[in-house]
């Protein structure tokens, strides 16, 4: 059996002990004898795995009775009109726009009320945070829109922006539960689980009982109401069962190497064993704001094309994959979320650095 | 390894040798040294999984270059919606009501448009199929709706409406891949995967292109448009990729039984066996109309509530599972799909015939 070092963006690497449990249950769930796909959505043995990974999640980020768990479909793109659709009561409401995906959500909201653009980083290419801490938020603002950690450019909020009062609504995605994160600061977050949790096709939204009310809209489709999937407990209709299932796993697996604190601890291990690197290197360069620096995505370029192809290449060749930069921007990235052992990043290092004395010497031409 | 006979009616048995081989990929598909759950969705290697599942569906379903194949999330619920904001160009469609699930949509279309119940079985506790030969179909609708296979309540248009040429959209889910069907008679057909195909979490949507327009209403959510979905190759976001996944091995699956023919074979040799059955049987009785029976959910009852319980509890220790009817009418079902073997269902009426001699002598008292 082969396994690589996967720095994919997303669908992304999961530990080795979830797929090798799945893989030993997949014809037979603890005695049940059915794999988790065949498995009455209705039936208790699935109500169980639904309860414990949603258990489990409360327990690991701390998640208060206030707040309500839901895992649902669609993904992170369906929740960009879910949320304006769900969470409008004045028609109004402001985005912090930090790269694509933010841009994403700021264009699809404007469908369902005045959306408001309270700061942007596009003037330098999304390679920073903007000051956050005295924005014009509008008085009528809903809600203040983050994506807190922006894969594609590498950047986190270090600190969540000031709302002014206003209700904080954040997609989390690429940083879902790679660190502790106080859930009583948002009014909702929300992440695609493909990033650091299991399996594309799970979206959990924790989102603050009040917050979820009935939607006035008639043209609002059923599927698309926060307060009828959390009245059905996730069960409104079929959920994405199997991987459910997998997350809970990775819950499981959270849990046993002690929770978010030792998670955020070995996540600065791996982020700060690149980024020493990249800030010596002769040839590679984070591309990145320094003080805006993700732990689990961490795009850099050689600022030459062909060399930047090159290193993919070999990286690839040598069993480093999912190295390419996203489509939009180029480069390469290296996506270090939970499942990456520190071990990945330091071979990863290592080749790096063979790249370097290879080509930087050679003034960017093939020796 | 226990395996049970799992006549749950969706999420359902699937074929053993799907579940070994997705076990035996789980760490390493195809030498590429990672789960298909860990692949980027823009990976070549998982562009191939979505071709050749595409490709393989449309061998085996005769789908003509004319309609596009998509793979969404969301499940059938979600399509209730999409139908209508995408279908609808006068305002105005037609609906067959004959279940649960039919009705459910009906209902969730009428938020989009003027929406005719065209017929209905209601009055019988749907257990029929109303006779669609002359229906009062709108001159002004822009399409007609079934669900082809009652899942609860056990029926099949065993012959489709005639819909005085206005385009036929259906509901396939728990008949879809059960025999073959001409797909040049519908303008859309619709399943969510969780019956008879894979697991739950991928709705496959075929659609004649020439349907696949512009969405003129503003309030549309991006997600929701067929076009976006269509011109990004079931790209647009990050797919349900393992479910896909599975559902292509399904696929092969299906092409080494020899295809839509072979299956319904033998789907007519599993329903008669058990429908000659409870022809014949003095204390089980189907409750579909005889000339309008699915060849994949049989509902049955005893009469006795008691002993409809009895019988449940008793196959469940005998290994016989996902036996109880739906919640909204009791009872019993047997779901029969593509997965589960002629010898389950032999099994299932010799223990059903153990029960009878046992139970019907003694007037429905234990004996």
């Amino acid at each position: 059996m082969k396994r690589v070092y996967n720095f994919s963006a997303g669908p992304a690497v999961l530990p080795e002990k979830v797929l090798q449990e799945a893989a030993e249950e997949m014809l037979d769930y603890n005695g049940s004898g059915m794999s988790v796909m065949e498995m009455s959505h209705r039936s208790n043995v699935f109500e169980e795995i639904l309860h414990t990974a949603e258990q489990d999640l409360r327990e690991l980020a701390n998640i208060p009775e206030d707040y309500e768990v839901l895992f649902l479909q669609g993904g992170t793109s369906l929740q960009f009109a879910m949320i304006p659709m769900n969470l409008m009561r004045n028609g109004e409401a402001d985005y912090i726009v930090t790269g694509f995906w933010s841009k994403k959500a700021y264009i699809e909201a404007q469908k369902y009320g005045k959306i408001n653009k309270a700061a942007s980083s596009e003037d330098a290419n999304f390679s920073y945070i903007p000051d956050c801490s005295d924005l014009p938020i509008s008085n009528h603002s809903d809600y203040v829109h983050i994506c807190e950690n922006n894969t594609i450019y590498g950047t986190k909020f270090n600190q969540l922006p000031n709302t002014k009062g206003k209700v904080l609504v954040s997609d989390l995605s690429s940083c879902f539960l790679s660190e502790p994160f106080d859930i009583t600061k948002y009014g909702m977050a929300y992440a695609g689980v493909q990033k650091n949790v299991g399996p594309a096709g799970v979206q959990i939204v924790i989102i603050r009982k009040d917050l979820i009310g009935k939607v006035m809209a008639n043209y609002v489709p059923s599927m698309m109401k926060y307060h009828i999937h959390s009245e059905a407990n996730s069960l409104y209709n079929t959920p994405p069962a199997y991987g459910i299932y997998i997350c809970g796993k990775v819950f499981k697996w959270l849990k046993s190497i002690g929770g978010l604190e030792s998670m955020k601890r070995i996540n600065e291990e791996k982020a700060s064993i690149l980024y020493n690197y990249l800030d010596t290197s002769r040839i590679f360069k984070g591309t990145a704001k320094k003080e805006d620096r993700s732990l689990m995505n961490v795009p850099f370029v050689t600022g030459n094309l062909k060399l930047d192809n090159t290193f993919i290449e070999e990286a690839e060749a040598a069993e480093f994959v999912g190295l390419k930069g996203h489509r939009s921007i180029g480069g390469m990235r290296a996506s270090i979320y939970n499942a990456m052992p520190v071990d990945g990043v330091k071979r990863l290092v290592a080749f790096m650095r063979d790249f370097e004395n290879h080509y930087a010497s050679s003034n960017y031409t093939r020796k």
